[in-house]
Order: C-alpha cells, then structure tokens, then sequence
C-alpha cells in the first residue's frame, strides 16, 4: 500500500523550474568539491518530527494526520514504518535517526515497551535491506514519560537512573542491529528548574555516570559508531547541563569522554544559546568535536524550539563551509530535526518542507564550495594572521618569549597601532556575490 | 584636603533608620556565621567606576565630576588617589580593584605610560600604608586603546600580543607591589565581530599563550594570589571567548590552567549570557573555580552591560548562599564593578549608591546564613537524594553496576514512576519567608 | 464528597509560622488602606490551570491528576465542578475566571459543545449560590482547536469567523447567567507566523469586526461589565495582534473601542514583550485602561510562558502599587494564571502554590500601602516635577507659550544645565526599607 | 581639496564585477518596477555616523579619522562639510540627513550654538546647490547633551522642555532653508530609567505637546514636509516612549497627531524590540503611517543597536517589497542609519561599506519586483482570504450580521474544520528561487 498515493518521486529539475514537488538545487549525483552531492550531505530524516508530530503545541491540539490509517497504537506504530520508507524513497534520503519511543509504544512498563519494539525493530531492519536506506543514529527518549520529570542521569530518584540506563541499552541494542553510526544523548531533562532544590554538582556526576556507562556498554557490545551530545540551553526544563557546545566540551573533559564523544549540533539550540549556527558548528569543529548536525532553523525573535525547516540560505553556506573546512562527515551527517510549521497540515507539505530543507543545503554545499574556490576570504584571513609565520610573532606561536622578552619588545615599538582594517563590511559583500553567483 | 567636604563618615544606624547617608544593614564587625560582615563581605572599590566614569553612554557625553579638581590628566590621576582613598574610608571599604589605565594616563606610548604609573602607584601605596586598605586583584586593560580594536591576545597583529604581554606584565608587578590576592584578565576585545574574518582556534589557542606566559611570569616573580578569568558573553565585541562560567572552564582544562586560574563572576555577566547570577557562582563553586565576585546587577530587560548597583535582596542573599556554601571567600572578595546611573550625577549618590549595594550584601549575608540556619530547604535538599545512599543509588555512584544490571534491575521495577514532588512554589514561600525574618 | 480530603480550610497563621498549609501574609479580613484585603485584592482562581492542566509540556506528558476520579469526559468535567469549588472554598477564593472549553468537552460540533456546557453551567451556578463564589470574567477558548489554527477572527476562512463568532456568543451568555463582571479576549491566534502568507491589515480589521460585533451582542444582552484584552506579544503564534498594552491601546483608539473595552494586564506577558510587570500596568494605568490583572510571573531567562505562580515579592509591591494608584480594582481583581511547575505534582502542591501567590499579593498590598504612608518616594516624584507649577513650565502645561516664545527664553537660560539627581540608587534603597519594614 | 583621494567615482560594474569600489547592482539610471532605481530607492548619507562617529565604544576609543584635517572645532565642522558632499558625489547618492549638533559645535550655550550654525549652514547650502544634492530631513540632538540627562521633552525641569524647543525651532528652520521634504523626532532620552522616580503619564503629556508646538511651529513657517517619529524600544534609556510602531501609532491617535506624523522605521531598533524590520513596515503601511527608512541591521544576538550597514538580501528584499506595495516613497527615503564596525577603520571602509548596503538595496529592489512579477506569493495571499469576498464572509466584511446571525450560521456547519494549508515552507522556497533569479 502507498501512504503518500498523490506524490511523485522527487526529482531534480533545475533551479528555474517552477515545479512545486522538484528539487531545484539538490541534484544527488552531481559532483561537488570533489563527490556528490549525497555524500557530501548524508541527509537523514527525523522518525520524530515526521512521523509522529502532528501539530499540537502548547495552546492547541494536532492539526495534521500521522496515524496513517492506523487505529491502535500498535498498527500507527506499523504503518509508520511503511510511511516513513515509502516517504524516504520518494525523496531520496539515504538516512534515518529514532528514539526508541518514536518506533514503537511505551505501553505501561519496560517489558512491554521493549516487546513492542522487538515487533518494530524487525520491520524496520527489513525495510533498510530493501532500500538500502540506513540509520544515521539511534537516541532514547528520556524525558517524555512523566517517570523523568526530574531527570533521567540527573533525577533525583536512582530507579529513574536505573530505567533510563535501560532504555538506553536497549535503544544503543537496536542501533547496533540498525548498523547505525551514531548514538546521541540529548538530555531534555537533564538540568534543572530551580536551585532551591538541586544539588547542581551531584547531578551533572550522575549525568557523566550515565554516559559512562552506556559508552562502556557500546564498546564492549562492538559498536564502533561515535557517541554525542546534543547541546540545548534551556526547554523543557529552565536550565539544561548541556546548555552549548563550549558547556558540553567542559563536560567531557571533565569526565575524560572527549574520546568517544563528539557533538550533535542543531541550529535551533545554537539560536536559544544566542549563538549563531556556524558560531556553534565552529566552536565544535576547532576543538575536534564537529560530530553531526540537527538541520533547522529557529526564529530569533522567539525563544522556544520552533525546529522550522532551514531555509535561511546564510545559514546553510556557512553550515556547509564549517562542514567543508573540516573534511566533510566522517560518521554524522544532516538530519532535519525540522517539523512543518502547525498551519502547514498536509501531507504534500511534509515534502514540500523537506524539499525547501534540502535544496537549501545543496545551495549551501554549491556556495561553500564556491566561497572556497573563490578564494578571497580564505585569502583575507590567511593574510590577516601572517604576522605569526616570522619574527616575534612566530616566536610566540613557538613558546620561544617570555613576558619579559615581551616588555622589551613593546617598549621599542613606540606610538605603534593597528593599521588594518577588519573589512567586514566589504567581505559581507563578497558573500553575497559569491552566493548568488553559486550554479 | 578634601573631595567629599559634605559627607560624614558612613555609620550603621539599624534597619529602620530614616538617616540617607547610614548604613541600614551593614554593621562591619557584627558576627554573622562565625566572623565579622566585613571578614564576609570583603567589599572592595571599583577604581573605573567609581573614580574615573562620568556617566558617558554611546548617546551622551559625561554628566558627573570625576576630575576632582584635575586639570591636568596627572594631576587629575593624583587627585584621584586622595579622592578614592577618602571615599574608601568614609564608607570602610577595606579593598580596592584597578586596571592599570585607571590609575595613570596611558600618554602616547608604553614608556611613558609607565613612566605614569611609576608616579602614581607609590602615592596609591603610601595610602594604603596610612588607612590599612588592600589591594583585592589588578588587572590591564588591554582592550580601551585603538590599538586592542583586533584583540589583545587574540589580535591579528604580533606586535599587538607583545603589547598587551607588556602592559599586563606591569600591571602584576603593580599587584605584587600592593600585595593584591588577585589578578584579573577580562577579555574585553578577546572575541570576533564575524567570523568571515577570524581563525578561532588559533585566536583561541594565542589566547592561551598570553594566559600561560602572564602566569608563568606571575609565578616566578613570587605572586601567590589567584589569577581569575572573568566570563561575559558580548560586548563589546559581538562574540567573546570567555563567553560564560562554563565556557571558561573548557578553556582552562583544554590548556591545563586549573591550577591557578579561578573566575571572576559578574552578576551583569550572568544576565547577558541568558544565566541567573546564582547559577553562574553555582558553576563556578560545583567546579573549585568560585574565585571572586563583581558585585552588581543587570537588567533582565536590557541588552548591554548597565553595571548598575546591586539592589535586589533575592540575588545577594542567593549569592551570599553560594558564597556560605563553599566556606567563604579565601583571595577573592566581592567588587563593586558598578556604577551610578548617568542621571544619579552627584559625588552624593556615590555614597548612596555605595550604600545601597552594601547595605543589599550585608542583608543577603544574614538572611543567606538564616536560611542555613533554617535548613528546611537543605533538608529538603538532602532528602531528595537519598535514594543514592543505598541500594542500588549507592552502586550507582559507586560504580558497583553496568549497564545490564540497570536493565535487568529496571525490568524487575513494573510501573515505576515518580511521586515525589519537587515542591518549587513552596520552597520560594520558604524563601520568602525567612528573608522577611531575617534582622 | 471530598476531592481534597487531606488539606483543611487555609487559614492565616501569622508571618512566622510553619505551618505549611497556612497563609503568612493573607488575612482576608484585616484592614489595609481602608478596607479588608480580600476587597483589595479579589484573588481568582483560573479554571484551566486549576482544573485542567496537567502538567503536559511539549516535551512530555502530564504528570499531575486532574481527572478527579471521573473517567468520561463529561464526568470529568462535572467533577471538576466540585473540585473547583471545594478548593476555592478551602482557600477562601471569592471569584473564578473560565474559557468555556474548560467547563465542558467540545465534543465534535458546535451544537454538541453547547449542549454539554448546557448539562455543566447549572451546576457551576448552584455552587455558587451556595458559596457565594462569583464570575470574575469569563472567556471563549477559541485558539485550541485545530479549526483555529489560522486565527479566529482572523482566520483566513470566513466560516471559522463565523464558529468563533458563535462560540463568544455562548461565552458571553453564561458569562451574563453567571454575573460576571469582565469577559476577555486573549487572542491567542490573531496573529501570523509568517508575513509571506498575511495580509495583515485585513486581519486586523477583522479583528475588530469580531471584537465590535461581540460588544454590541453583550451590551445589547444587558452585559454592564467591562470587556478586556489581554496582551501578549507571541506564542503560540510568532507574532500577535495584540502584542503589549500600547499595541492594544493603539488598535483600540484607531476602532473606537476605548468605551467599552480595557486590559487584562498578565505579568508573564509583558516579560515576554521585554517590559515589567509594574510597565504594563503603568501604561494602562495612565491610559484609564488597567482592568484586570492576571497573577503569574515569568522567568527573565526564559522565552516562553511558564505562568508561574507569583513570588517575587518585589513584582507584587509594585503591582499593588499601581493598583493602589487607580483606586482600586471595580470590575476586575486578580487571576490567578498560573500553574503549578510540572514537578510539582501533587494536589498539596496546587494549594501550596495558591497558598504562596495569595501570600506574595498580600504582602505586596501591604507594602504597597506602607509605600505610600512612607511617602519618600511620592514626595521625591511631585518634588522632581515641580517646575511645571510655576512658571514657564506651568505656561507649557496650560498651553500658553509656542516654540517662538520657547526659543527666546532658552537664548536666556545661558549655560544652563540640569543639576538634580535622579537618584535612583537611593529610592531602590528605600523601596527594599520599606518592603522589609512591611507588617 | 579633496579628502578622499584615493577613491574614485563610484560605478556600476556588474554584479560579477570583482573591482572592490564598484557597484555590483545598483545601476542608478537603470529602470525597475517604472522608474529609475535611484527614483525608488532616495539613498540619504547619515552626517552623524557617516561624518562624525569615529568608533568610539564604551569600552574604547576611536579608531577611525573623522577630523578631515581640522583641528579646532569649527575647522572640523567645515572640512566636514567638503568631505560630506565630496563623499555623496562619489557614490552618486542624492539625499542626506543631518541632526543640528553633526553640522557644527554645540559651544557653550545655545546663543553660540547658533552663531555656529549660522556659519555652516551656508557652506551647505553652497554644497547643495552645487551638487544638485538634496536633504531628506534634519532633526535635532535633544539627547547627548547632559542638559537632556532626564530627557528632552520629558525632563522634569521646565527650562530643560525649553530648550529643547528652541533647538528644534532653530533645527525646523534649517531643515526649510535646506528644503527638507521630512523632519524627525527620534527621542532618546524620552523615556525613563526607573518607575521609581517617574510620573510617566505626565511624562507623555508633556511629550505630545512639545510635537504639538513643533508641528505647529513648522506649519506656520511653510513647512509642507512629513513629520516623523522614530520608534526604538530602549537604549541609552531603560525604556524609551516611541517603543515600536505600534506604540507610536498609540500616541498620535491619542494626541490627534496623525494627520502631520508618520513613522521613521529602522531595520535595527525593530531587532531591539523582538520584531523583524519588515514586521516594523508593514505596520506602519497598514496605518498610512510609512514615511521613511532608517537602513541599517541589527544582529539578532546583540542586544543594543549596531547600527550596522545593511547586507542581508533577505531584509533588503522584504523591505523594498513593503515600499513597492505601498506605490514608494513620497518624502521620505533610504536613510544609511549605519556606522563602519569598529575595526573598518579606513576612509576606504566608508565607501565599501555604503557600497555593500546601497548594492544590498538595489538587490532588494530588483528581488522586491521579481517577486510581483512573480505572482505566485501574491496570488496564495488573495486566495487564501477569497471566503471574504462571498457569502458569509462578504457579509461579515461589510457589516451585515451580528452575533446572533453568526451563532445561527456556525451551528449549521456541522464538524467543519480548515483544511487548506498556509504552506509557509513552500512560500519560502519560492522567495529563495526568486530572489536567486532576480538579476
């Protein structure tokens, strides 16, 4: 049976073409900087967002249809798996990324919960061999039930730690049988909503416990994937431990799990850290830790998750230029953490958005590459540092001074300024040329 | 001769005391929690603030006298220094801060910015020597002259680096000569205004060098006092390395600078980075990194650094609680890196303005220590925890279980879930409650 | 029978105590400024959070019972009925506020909501016959449904004006049934979340139809009470209509609605539009707009709305304030719009956090009343304006000078500058003086 | 003498032209949407930021030569002047703004003042007879002198409102002789810092009639121009009285000043107050309110204005799209509101920058036709509201039925619910392929 009866496959049809179910910029074949573009960009879809999230928000209930003709929770459950490959296909992502929850109902205990899945699991596994789609990587959905409403690692109950410790074995399980390359923890109630009554230190103990312990678990089971945190400053909870990359980054040193741990950037928590989404890629990439990305975008002027899909186009150029600058993915990839906004209720707009979503980041890649090739900011930069490739700048960068080899030196520069400017203003303008000169 | 001719000194007149120019909270040698408020408090005079900002903003020129009668800029830097030391007195402030530029004028180059302060800093001992008031931490500022426009540490330009080493080195030798406890590097141009133009990691990475040579430096010239990292996330530049506690921290750990770097939090600090001023100290202290306060506050619906006088009794008494909480204050202290609003111009709202923000430490420390007292929201604290004091808590942080132990223990739990409240509205009652109580 | 059967009638125990199911500040009966709290400050309990929500966030489920052991949605609702009350009365609530869609289930049309809210109104009004709890305002939820996911009355399909319509006409009749004194309209739609499908101006003008046609039916219906709208600048919605007090006070001046209409001021609304609380009210206030109010309070750090329960007491002195300063309430009082944290799930808690609200509000009244005996900070204010008494400023206020004449005077001031402080520091002390002095 | 030496006329080379003093789109005489690109787009140069700001911060110096080889204060002046109509001549712009304290020395007193105007006013004049280049407006700086430190129009010292008016009197008349189409009021200092301290109704009051004398000042001497007022939300006070769009239009209606005012928007001070700029100019056109434009950015991380020049294609395009929807400018115009950042500190970054946001406009303007041209996000408007031009919506819009008739009408429609989708992911890939044809 066909979920999706009334929409084509999705092809590419050129830039100009005014085919509403097309793709203008993502051509998977066509070669850039050196590969495809699929490789370059490893596109997953989100099981959350598409196939289960229908609308409802705070102040209202579900607007769209996800059940998919299924009646109980189990045969939703089925018929989501048939949906999300026939959706997939049609698009032509090569990825997927899940919570155990979204797979399969929690029904009333773990036993049960992990019996639903051991029915789902099988028919997913199926359809990847089919398809050849694969798992870009698996998560537990800890902080939904109202079990973590104090936490899941950071609760202040140990058979909360306990039951969230399970559900991560069994989705780390799963994502091993999925040949999955990742496994993300993104800790949705792993923070707190006051001081008056957490034990702040205690709690970000346990968090690196829980961590340990499933990376532990991972190893010793054979999975060769990399783990990562997913930073989010705040929502649901007031404040969360993960609150940006720099936060996480202190974490894992910490705790000494910059080993097996990488980060799983989403624009949308980069905009509620009020950092930008390259700061954040940026941040990651230098320190070694640019692990995958959440695809989306937020609205900086509201300060919750609205996971809209990423259109900006500024956004997506310099995603990909960080995404380029390190080497392109190793095990992450791009994966639309994206729900169409609540008045876009159909299904044809779930392909309309990931086509906007997509071809925004194929523009992205073309005018990363084309920033490249162009040369002159690489260029300004390179040129701007230059004072540190000799003399006493290089002795710097050598540890070859001490402060007061330093004082010396200064004392001889006289009225010395800086002469040079930073030309932000002109290298926004080639920014914009390069961009709009992109295929 | 005298600056302040009208204002007495300022004495505790008791908490119901019509008298403007008298403290209401702050008794200095009354023992709160084992020792004197002011062995607590250790209040210390911003000389910026305080001696040298006329109420300038980016929309107006000064409204308030800060020359003294100066004319000159030396002789407007020496009245400084009887000026200061008369206001420390009258108001027993027993610690100053300063940066380097405060004290003398900077002149149109490194010697003869040296050859300044070599005239003014004795006369600055001599006071200290006459009234007994310390020197609570230095610091340079490398970041006001056009030169620092690209960075200190972090410029683009190596002999801008040698600069900022020469000044800083200077301004240690100063601490060391007024027997500071601390020395602070606050990052004002360590930071980018885009990054279409910066090499982060390197800018990172020479930042680091600075750190580590001014350490080095420090150490060997026989400085036993605390380096502090002061953490603010904009402004002036649009990004800053040092963007908030945590970010410092997996800066220190990434170039093995824990051993004697500590922070420095800023109330206003915490607001501009999204935080509240308590969970910036809770950071800091949950890490043995709580070094030092600059003791001021922000407005939560403004967007730029207002340093404006500490007045809310919530933020003082939670911050004095975190303070308590780690066993007081060893170098640091708490500064007041505040100034008059620009419309409070006379040199008698700088007493009143003094006094309201001591005043509001003093009332923080006696109801932080009635809250302890109290202890209804640290047994509740306690409590909360308990499960990781047996059973399968205590494996937990023990380290006694894996992974599969969890799940197997989890399965046994049914349909677990959580009753216990976490009681926030009633533990802000409490809070309320016993600050209203407190003398 | 009992729906709270463990928590006894809340009665006042004094600032002291701690007792934790007593009031500390709220004395229903003891005089301040004139008449008994309870007539000041007309607390209301909220039908929605109260009996309705569950502790549901976008990121989990509900965690708190509010079915009150009904399993249909109709018995649901009718024991909901007792539970309100039973709760209102142990607290001693004289007043409650209700969308008709908390009353009843919608059930699948129009015809089926009304005949299930014609089943529950009676026994709403029989209860409050026998306990004398009277209608604060009433309201129409017209914002949940899916059929208003693109606005009511600004809804781009004419036919969900015209259900809206119909659902205010139901709304205004029970309202009128029970005496109310207040119906509101907080559009929690009327707005857009993207300008790329919006034509604004014809959505604000049906607004106004909406708004206009509801009045004339009510007033028409013998409605004497007071029409409110109650501002919000966004969420659910990216942007709405009715963004703060001015941007209300505008649309109602441009449709000549100010006769009939005026706002229904929420705390954790203006937070979100980046003012205080005291800011909302004040513009109302000096707008002779300022009807009702709605208790809560929002965290700086946070951009949605957590409709916490007030206690920051320094919110609730100024909000008394401004109350204060109008005379009084007439129609309105104060709502509580707040709901219990999501950890704090127990029905103690719903009772500890009335509990801490209503003692906040008592507290600020009182405070709000030593204010204004004090008279520091009302003297200062009619000092600081005195120039215009007299003079040429008396001659601007009565209109008896042009900019000629204003211009000629000035060439006389000479060097004329402003030497009065603003002293803001000083009058922040005095507020905390007086606050802590506060019964 | 030239100041500008080294640069040459600016041309339009092509947008991939890489000559770096080089229009890449704005081609002047080109004609778009029926009039010449110069024609819709009335470019003005800032004297403040263009002439005067000299990057000076709050936590440093200038960087940047705004003295042009004057030394006293009145050679400054002049030179300005020559470098002003030299600078606009180059860059072929046709318009400038000017407040009275940019053209020349504020001196000590007002009389001086206007003795230095008088001066260089016909220096100007010269200029602009010479060049053919026009004023767009001027106004007047009521804010950076301490004199304004409790506002303008709203201190609380009558000589101060005084003042003010006779500085905007002598600024009215300059603004005439210049033959200024527009004269604003940007109120930098109308607002508070604290409520504690402020009568804010009497505040407004006096506000309103200082306008009121200035419009009727103007009037009397011929003035047939617009107008304006400013909004901006906060900075450099806490809150300031012309908020936002909304709140100004609150205002006029309020003091009956519609028929002489309309609305200055600024791209930055909309970010400031959680809007996007476009937002800010749709509610001005939907209000007959849109005069003119302010042309800078804000960065959406940064809360104070920036002021930086505008590159962002997507602002420019939205921006030209509300002018072009409103028929164009009348008398107002594209005033560059923006400064070099800091570290672009040459007279070449001058050019650049104003290249970069003149070209960003003419981009605009050009992506603002194609998208009319276009049709297609016109056509999804008009559709989408198509219900309101027939039965029941028709009705409802031309004021036919009541609520009665509304009830009787919904009751009927059974279980409808809206089924068309506001496909906001489509509309904005639709924008991103136009804009990227757009020429």
């Amino acid at each position: 049976m066909q979920y999706f009866p009334n929409i084509p496959k999705i092809e590419y049809a050129g830039k100009n073409s005014r085919r509403e179910l097309a793709f203008k910029h993502y051509d998977p074949d066509k070669v850039v900087a050196g590969k495809p573009m699929k490789d370059h960009l490893k596109f997953a879809m989100s099981w959350w967002h598409t196939m289960t999230a229908d609308g409802t928000d705070m102040f209202g209930v579900g607007t769209m249809d996800k059940k998919f003709g299924g009646v109980s929770d189990m045969k939703v459950s089925k018929n989501r798996v048939g949906a999300a490959f026939e959706f997939m296909e049609k698009l032509g992502i090569g990825y997927f990324c899940f919570h155990d929850k979204d797979l399969a109902p929690e029904g009333k205990d773990l036993k049960t919960f992990h019996e639903n899945l051991d029915v789902i699991t099988p028919m997913v596994k199926a359809e990847m061999d089919r398809t050849g789609i694969k798992c870009l990587w698996g998560t537990s959905n800890v902080f939904g039930n109202p079990r973590y409403v104090h936490g899941a690692g950071t609760s202040c109950d140990a058979n909360i730690f306990a039951y969230a410790a399970a559900q991560i074995k069994k989705a780390i399980d799963i994502t091993i049988e999925f040949g999955g390359d990742g496994y993300v923890f993104w800790g949705g109630r792993e923070g707190y909503e006051t001081l008056l009554n957490t034990d702040m230190g205690f709690e970000i103990d346990n968090l690196a416990r829980l961590l340990t312990l499933a990376r532990d678990y991972g190893r010793a089971q054979g999975f060769k994937g990399c783990f990562y945190i997913e930073p989010k400053p705040k929502e649901p909870t007031k404040h969360q431990y993960d609150f940006d990359a720099s936060t996480v980054l202190a974490f894992l040193r910490k705790y000494d799990l910059m080993g097996d741990f990488k980060l799983n950037i989403e624009a949308n928590h980069a905009t509620l850290a009020q950092h930008t989404f390259q700061h954040e890629l940026a941040v990651a990439r230098v320190n070694d830790a640019l692990g995958s990305i959440d695809a989306n975008q937020g609205d900086p002027n509201l300060g919750w998750d609205t996971d809209q899909f990423p259109t900006n186009l500024y956004d997506t150029t310099l995603a990909m230029l960080e995404v380029l600058r390190m080497g392109g993915f190793t095990t992450g990839g791009l994966n639309f953490d994206a729900k169409c906004r609540r008045p876009s209720m159909t299904h044809e707009d779930m392909f309309l958005a990931y086509i906007a979503g997509m071809d925004s980041f194929a523009f992205g890649l073309k005018a990363a590459d084309a920033l490249m090739k162009d040369g002159r900011i690489d260029k300004f930069v390179s040129d701007r540092y230059s004072s540190y490739k000799k003399g006493i700048g290089k002795k710097i960068v050598d540890g070859k001074v001490g402060l007061e080899d330093l004082y010396k030196y200064a004392l001889g520069l006289g009225e010395y300024t800086v002469g040079t400017s930073g030309r932000q203003e002109y290298l926004e303008e080639v920014l914009n040329q390069v961009m709009l000169e992109s295929d």
